[in-house]
C-alpha cells in the first residue's frame, strides 16, 4: 500500500498503513458553531487559534481549516485563517470547502504540501478541480458519490472511489496523492452505515491500494453518549484499513480509542506511545482496583468466616 | 454464514454474524484467584454463585466453568459448580477445561445443549474429544494451535482451524457447532498479535463460514489501562467478523465497546439496546457538556467584549 505526505513548511506527516493513524483536527469549522462563524466573519481568528493549539497539543497531525460562512467572503476568510493557523502551528492543513474560490485561495496561501477537501466522483467537479490538485501538487480526499448521489450499495460507492482514483491518474496524480472518503452515514438512520463503510474500506485498501479517510463524528448523529460510538467506531473502521480520520482528538474517549488501534494494528512500537499515554497513576488506579477487589474479597470472607466463628 | 445454538433447559442463544455479539462471561476460572480457588477445592460454592448471578446482571449470554485447581478432584468440581450454575441463572454453559474426565463430567452435568471449551488442533485430542462431542451433541471451541505449536503465520493457523472444522465433519458435526478461536497473544510481547487475529477471524468467515470466540483479556497482558485496550480490541476484533468471546461484562468499558459495535454490525435494531443502556441522564450530561462549552465561549466573548468595551 501506498504512503501518502502532507507538509507544512518544517513538518512532513506521512499517511500509511503500516503506521500511527493520522488524525486530522475538524474543530476549526463554523458549520454549525454560529459564534465561530460570526467573528470570523467580522475578522476575529482568536477562536481559530485556541481550537488550532488545542488540537495540535492533543495529537492532531493536521488541522482541517473550513470557512464556510454564509454570505461572508469565503476565500478571503480561508486564506486568512490557513495563514494564521500555519503562523502559530507546524502542522500541514486541509483545505475544506465546496467552493473552488476558497480551495484555490487556500492553496495559494498554504505552506508546504496541503490536503485539499474535497472532491466527489462528479464529472464536473473533477473536472474543475484536478488541474487544480495537479497545479499545486497537493493530495485531496476524494468523496465516493457522484451525480446520482450517494448510494446505499457500498460497491457502487466504491465503484466511485475507483472512478475519482483513475480520472486522478489521468490528470497525472499519483494514487499516493488520493485519499478515498467512503462517506460515513448516521447509523441512527441505515442500520448498514457501518457495514457498508468497512467494505468500501477493505476495498480501497485490496484492490486501490490507496488510503482513506473519513469524517467520523456524523455516525453517531441523534444517539446518546457519541464519543464513545465515534471512538469504536473509529477502532472498528482502523481494523477495516482507515488510515486517517477528520475527528476530534481533544475528546479522549476518540483519542484513547485511536491510540489502542494504532497498538493493535502494530504501529505504537513497543507500545511506548500507549504506555507514556497512560502513565502509572492511571495503571496504579486500575490495579488499584483491583487491590481493592481483593481487599473486598478478604473482607468477605474474614466477615463470612466471624460469622461461622460466631 | 451459519447460526450456532447453545442452550440450557429454558434458554436459547444463538451466536451468528447477523446477530448481537455473544458475551460469554469469564470470572467463574479459578487460574489466578487463589481464594476462588480454595474455596472451590474446600466445596464453598458462594462466590462462584456471586459471579454468576452479577455476570448474567451484566449481560453475559453464556458462561464460563473453569474448574482446574490444582490436585483437586475437578471432574467433580466441574460438574457441582455447573449444576450450581444452571440452577441459580438460566443461561447456557461452558464447560472449560484441559482434563477430559473434567470436560465428561461437565456434559453430563449440563442442562440443554452446552460448549465444550476447548479442542486443539492435535490429533489426539480431536480423536478424543470429537467422539464425545459428537455423543452429547454439544457445541465446542477449536483452537487454532497444534502439536507444533502456536504459529506467528496467521495462515499456518487458520489451516489448523480448517482442519478442526473438516475433522469435526468426518465424526459428523456440522461446522455450525464449532466455534474457532484465534488464538490471541499479548500484543507486549508480539506487534502483530491484533493483525494475525483479524486475518484469522476474516478468513474462518469468508472461507469456513463458520463463527469464531476468543479470550479477549489476555491481549493487554502486562499494559496499562487494560480496560480500554480490551474493549477496543473486542471491537476491531467484531468488525473483523468475531461473533462471541469470553471476557467480562461486568467491565463497563468492556460492555460499552461491545454494545457500540453491535450498533456499528447493525445488529442492534434501531440502536435500541444502546439508547437503553444509554439513558438520558447520561444524555444529559453529554449535551450539558457541549451546552457547558458553549456557555464557556459566550462567557469568554463577553469578557473580550467589556474589555474592548473598557
Amino acid at each position: 500500500m501506498v504512503d501518502t505526505i502532507i507538509s507544512s513548511k518544517t513538518k512532513e506527516v506521512v499517511i500509511g498503513a503500516g503506521r500511527p493513524f493520522v488524525i486530522i483536527g475538524e474543530r476549526i469549522n463554523p458549520t454549525g458553531r454560529k459564534v465561530l462563524a460570526r467573528e470570523m466573519a467580522a475578522g476575529n481568528f482568536e477562536r481559530v487559534k485556541k481550537d488550532a493549539l488545542a488540537q495540535v497539543e492533543a495529537g492532531a497531525h493536521l488541522l482541517d481549516v473550513n470557512a464556510g460562512i454564509p454570505l461572508a467572503d469565503e476565500p478571503a476568510i480561508m486564506a486568512q485563517a490557513i495563514q494564521l493557523v500555519q503562523s502559530i502551528t507546524d502542522v500541514p492543513v486541509s483545505i475544506d470547502s465546496s467552493v473552488v474560490a476558497a480551495l484555490e485561495r487556500g492553496l495559494e496561501a498554504a505552506q508546504g504540501k496541503p490536503l485539499l477537501n474535497s472532491i466527489t466522483g462528479e464529472d464536473e467537479r473533477l473536472e474543475l478541480l484536478l488541474p487544480l490538485v495537479k497545479k499545486y501538487g497537493c493530495a485531496f480526499i476524494g468523496i465516493s458519490n457522484d451525480e446520482s448521489g450517494i448510494s446505499e450499495d457500498p460497491d457502487v460507492r466504491f465503484a466511485v472511489a475507483k472512478k475519482i482514483v483513475e480520472r486522478a491518474e489521468d490528470h497525472g496524480i499519483p494514487r499516493s496523492d488520493v485519499l478515498i472518503d467512503p462517506l460515513v452515514m448516521p447509523i441512527g438512520a441505515m442500520a448498514s452505515a457501518g457495514r457498508s463503510v468497512f467494505k468500501i474500506l477493505n476495498r480501497c485498501r485490496d484492490e486501490l491500494g490507496v488510503n482513506t479517510c473519513c469524517g467520523a463524528s456524523n455516525v453517531s448523529f441523534g444517539l446518546p453518549n457519541r464519543k464513545v460510538l465515534n471512538g469504536t467506531f473509529l477502532a472498528m473502521a482502523i481494523a477495516n484499513g482507515l488510515t486517517s480520520a477528520i475527528t476530534n482528538p481533544i475528546e479522549p474517549e476518540i483519542k484513547q480509542a485511536i491510540q489502542a488501534s494504532d497498538v493493535f494494528m502494530g504501529n505504537d512500537e513497543n507500545c511506548l506511545t500507549w504506555i507514556s499515554a497512560n502513565p502509572s497513576a492511571k495503571k496504579g488506579s486500575a490495579e488499584g482496583g483491583e487491590r481493592r477487589g481483593r481487599r473486598e474479597r478478604r473482607g468477605r470472607r474474614s466477615r463470612r468466616e466471624a460469622a461461622e466463628q460466631g
